[in-house]
C-alpha cells in the first residue's frame, strides 16, 4: 500500500486488514517495526488531533516524525505553475516535496480546500497537485473533501461497539458552530457509513444539503454494500431507532466563498445544539460521536458530552490506532 | 508512583529513591528504558528549559515527546464549567487532557496562576482543575505555587556538592528583576530546603514576603525534619554562615493584581543584585543558586555568575536526571 | 572530530573519510548507533532545509533532537558581555549554551552574521562567540560567511555525478532574488570548488564581487589542490566548458549595511535568470546546482529546474547523508 488518500480506493479486504492490524498493535505493541525510519508532516493548516496522533502513532512504533507548518512559522508555500516568485514565498511545492520525500519515509499532508471554488475542492485540485509530485508512501491527513485517517478510526470505533454494519441506523447530522468547517468531515464519514452498509441519514437544515456529487459517491458505496442513503431536516425522523448520531459542523455549499452570508445563516440555526432531547426515539444505548475539538454549549451539551453516550475519546484513540495500522502496512512489510 | 505533583506528598525514602535513581541513571544509561514510550507535555507558559529537559530525559530513556504550547501555535484552552463556546476557544481541556492521555503514557503540565486571585493561586486552583481530568501518569511542571521537578534537581544538586541537611544554612532570597515572577519557585525552594532539614532564612524586603500558607507549610516541613524557617531583611544577618545563595525573584504578594504598583516597588529595590559582598560572612565556599533564565547585571553580577561559587549549570544538568528518575519511576517499574 | 566548524579546517583524508561514511551510512542503514544520543540545535535564523535534514539525520541512526528558534517562539538571545538586561532579553547565551550542552550529546548552530558589519561578519564574530562557550561537539549550521553541511554535501553530489576534482570547470553564479540573502553560501561553496582543485569561475555583476579576503582564502584552497579561482562578468565566457554551474544570490558586499542600495542594485540585473541559454557552450550534461528554496522565474526558469540537468534534489538528500556521517564520526566512535 503505498497511497492511503480515499477510503472509497481501498477493498472491503484492505480495510479489514488495516482494522484487524490495528487492534493487534493495540494489544502487542512493537516498538522496534519502524526504528530509524521518518515520518514528513506538512500541515497546510495546524491541527493538534492530526499533529499528535501521527507523531504517537510513528513513536509507537519506533519511528520518528518531522513536522512542517508553514503558518507557524509565518513562511507560504508557493503551488501555482509558470510563477515569478518575486513576492513573499520563498518556497515552492514542486522542490519541497521532494525534498521532504528525500529526508523520509513516508508523508502525510493536511491540505484542506481554500474556498475559493466549490468545483475546484470538489476535485481535490490542491491535494492532487501536491500529491503528485510526491514519489513515496502518502497518507491524505485531510483534503478539501476526504478525511480517511479520521474515516478509518470512526469505523473501528463503531466495530468496538458493536454497532452493526448492515442494519445499522447511522445519522451524520449537522450541527451549531459559530465558524463555518470544511466539507472533508462529512463528506467522508458519510461514504465511511455507506461503505459499511448502514442506513445512513443525513439530517441538516436544507441550506446545509451536501453537494451531488458527494451524495451520489456515498449512494454507490452504500448499494455495493447493501445500505442506503438519505436526507432530512427532520430531526425526530431521522433519529428513529439510530445506533449513532455524529454531529459535525460544515460551511453551506450555497455560500461556499460568501463567509459573511453563510456566518448570517448559521446565525439562525442556533438550536441545532444535540442535547439529550435528539435522543428520545433512538436506540437506548445510541452513541454520540463528533471528531475533536467540539464547541461544548454551541454543538452540544455538557450532559451529552460528558454523559456515557459520548464517545469522543476512544474516536480519538482510534485515530492513533489505525494511523499506526496504516504507516505498518506502508513501512514494516517491505 | 502515578503522579508527581508536589515534594511534601513524597516520603523521604521515596525522595531518596528518586535521588539514587537518578544517579544510577546518569551512570548507567538506560537508552531502552522506555521504548515506545511517549510523553505529552502540555505548556500554558512558554519555556526553553522545562521543554529541553523533559525532551531530554525522555529520549535518554528512549521514549518520544510531543510538546503541546497553545500560546505558541495562537490557541487558547477553554478551562471553565457551563460555559457557551461561541468565542474564540475551540478546545475544552475536558477533552484536550483525555485525549492527551489517550494518546500518551504519561504527562507534563505547565499552568502557573494567573496573577487574578492570591488565594486560587494558593489552592491551584488552575492545575487541580486540569489535573483531575488526567487518568494517566502526571507530572507538575509548574504550577501557581509549586515546581517540584526543580526542586528535586537542587535537592540532588545540594547532595552532589555535599551541603549538609540538618545544620545546612540555606538562603534564599530576593533578587532585583524587571519582572515580576510567580510565587512557584520561592515556594517550592523554601519547602525543599525545609524538608532536607536545614536552617533556611528568606532574605527579601519586606513587601516581599512570602504568604503566611506557603511559610506555615514550609515550618510544618521543617519542624519534622529537625530543620527551622525564618524571615529577614538584612542581607549581612541572613548571609552569615550561608552554605547556599539561592536567588530568585518574585512579585510581591501584596500586589499581586497590581503589576503597576509591583514594578513601581521592585524599582526601589535595584541595589538587590547579587555581588561578591554578599557572601562576605558565608562559608568560604557557599554556592549561588539560581533557576534559569538569570538577568545578569540585574538581579546578579557576571562575577558571581562566572565564578566558582555559581552552580546554574549543575542545577540545569540535574534537572534532566531527576526526571529520567520520575519517568523511569512511573514507567519503568510497571 | 569535536568541531565541524570550516571545511577549511579539515584534511583532504578528513573530508574522504566523512564522504565514504555517508555512502555507507545510505547503504547500510544504522539505527542503533545513537540510541539515546542527543542533539540540540540553535537556528538563530530558523530554516526548513536545516532543520529538518538534521533531524532527518539524527533519526536515522537512532538519536533524537531538540530544536530551538528563539525568534519563532518570541524570545531573544542576549550575547554581549558585562550586559545589563533590563530589557526584553531573559535569556544570555553564556548560560543558555552551557544549559543545552548540559543536556545534549552534539550541537548544532545556526547564527547567520547581522550585516551589521562586513569586517565583523568576515570574521565570524557571531559564531566564535557562541562557540567559544561550547564544550562539547558542535556543528556550524550556517555562519555569517560558512556553510560546512551543505558544501561538504555538494561536494558529495559532485563526486556521485562524476565530476572531475582537478580539470572540472566550476561556475558560481550570481543570480537575480528580490531579497538580499547572506555571504555564507557563495563563500562556503567557492571554497568547497577550490578544495577540490576544480577550476573555479565566480560569475557575477561586479557590484557582487565577493571580498577579498573569501578569494584569497579560496585562491589558498585552490593552488594547494591544483586547481584555480578567477573572477568574471561575462557569462558566456565563464560558462565554456562548464560541468557545473552553482547559482546562489547574495547581497552586494558593497551595501553591506544598507539594505535599500542593495535591493535598487539588484534591481537592475533582473536578467540574471538562469535558463537554457546559459548552458550553450557548457559541457552538453553539465549539472545545475542551486541550495534550496529556490525562486523559480526568478534566479532560474521552470525549464532548467524541471530538466535533467538540475541536481538540487540530490543535494538536498546528500545534506542528510553527509550530515549522518558527521554526526556518525562525533558520537558513535567513541
Amino acid at each position: 500500500m503505498k497511497w492511503f488518500l480515499d477510503l472509497a480506493g481501498l477493498t472491503r479486504p484492505q480495510v479489514n486488514d488495516l482494522l484487524a492490524r490495528a487492534n493487534t498493535l493495540d494489544r502487542y505493541p512493537a516498538p522496534d517495526a519502524l526504528r530509524g525510519r521518518i515520518l514528513t508532516l506538512l500541515l497546510l493548516r495546524p491541527s493538534f488531533h492530526t499533529r499528535a496522533s501521527m507523531e504517537a502513532a510513528m513513536a509507537r512504533l519506533g519511528g520518528s516524525t518531522i513536522t512542517i507548518a508553514p503558518a507557524r512559522d509565518g513562511w507560504r508555500i508557493e503551488t501555482g505553475t509558470e510563477v515569478v516568485m518575486d513576492g513573499n514565498t520563498a518556497h515552492h511545492a514542486r522542490e519541497l516535496i521532494p525534498a521532504m520525500a528525500a529526508y523520509s519515509d513516508v508523508l502525510g499532508i493536511r491540505a484542506p480546500g481554500g474556498y475559493d471554488s466549490l468545483s475546484a475542492d470538489l476535485k481535490e485540485s490542491t491535494f492532487a497537485s501536491l500529491s503528485k509530485i510526491c514519489d513515496i508512501p502518502l497518507i491524505n491527513l485531510e483534503s478539501a473533501i476526504n478525511h480517511p485517517c479520521q474515516s478509518l478510526a470512526d469505523w473501528k470505533t463503531l466495530d468496538d461497539l458493536k454497532v452493526p454494519g448492515r442494519g445499522g441506523r447511522f445519522v451524520l447530522s449537522w450541527s451549531a458552530n459559530p465558524v463555518g468547517h470544511p466539507l472533508a468531515m462529512p463528506a467522508a464519514t458519510l461514504h465511511m457509513a455507506a461503505m459499511r452498509g448502514m442506513r445512513v441519514t443525513v439530517l441538516r437544515p436544507d441550506e446545509f444539503a451536501l453537494p451531488a456529487p458527494v451524495l451520489a459517491k456515498a449512494r454507490k458505496a452504500a448499494s455495493a454494500a447493501g445500505g442506503t442513503v438519505i436526507e432530512c431536516s427532520d430531526r425526530d425522523r431521522a433519529m428513529d431507532g439510530a445506533h449513532v448520531l455524529y454531529a459535525e459542523s460544515w460551511i453551506s455549499p450555497l455560500y461556499y466563498q460568501d463567509p459573511v452570508k453563510d456566518q448570517a445563516l448559521r446565525a439562525g440555526y442556533a438550536d441545532w445544539c444535540v442535547d439529550e432531547l435528539w435522543f428520545k426515539r433512538a436506540q437506548e444505548t445510541a452513541a454520540f460521536f463528533h471528531t475533536l475539538p467540539v464547541r461544548r454549549g454551541v454543538g452540544v451539551t455538557d450532559d451529552v458530552m460528558d454523559g456515557p453516550r459520548s464517545k469522543v475519546i476512544t474516536q480519538t484513540r482510534n485515530r492513533m490506532l489505525v494511523q499506526m495500522a496504516i504507516l505498518h502496512r506502508m513501512l514494516a512489510d517491505n
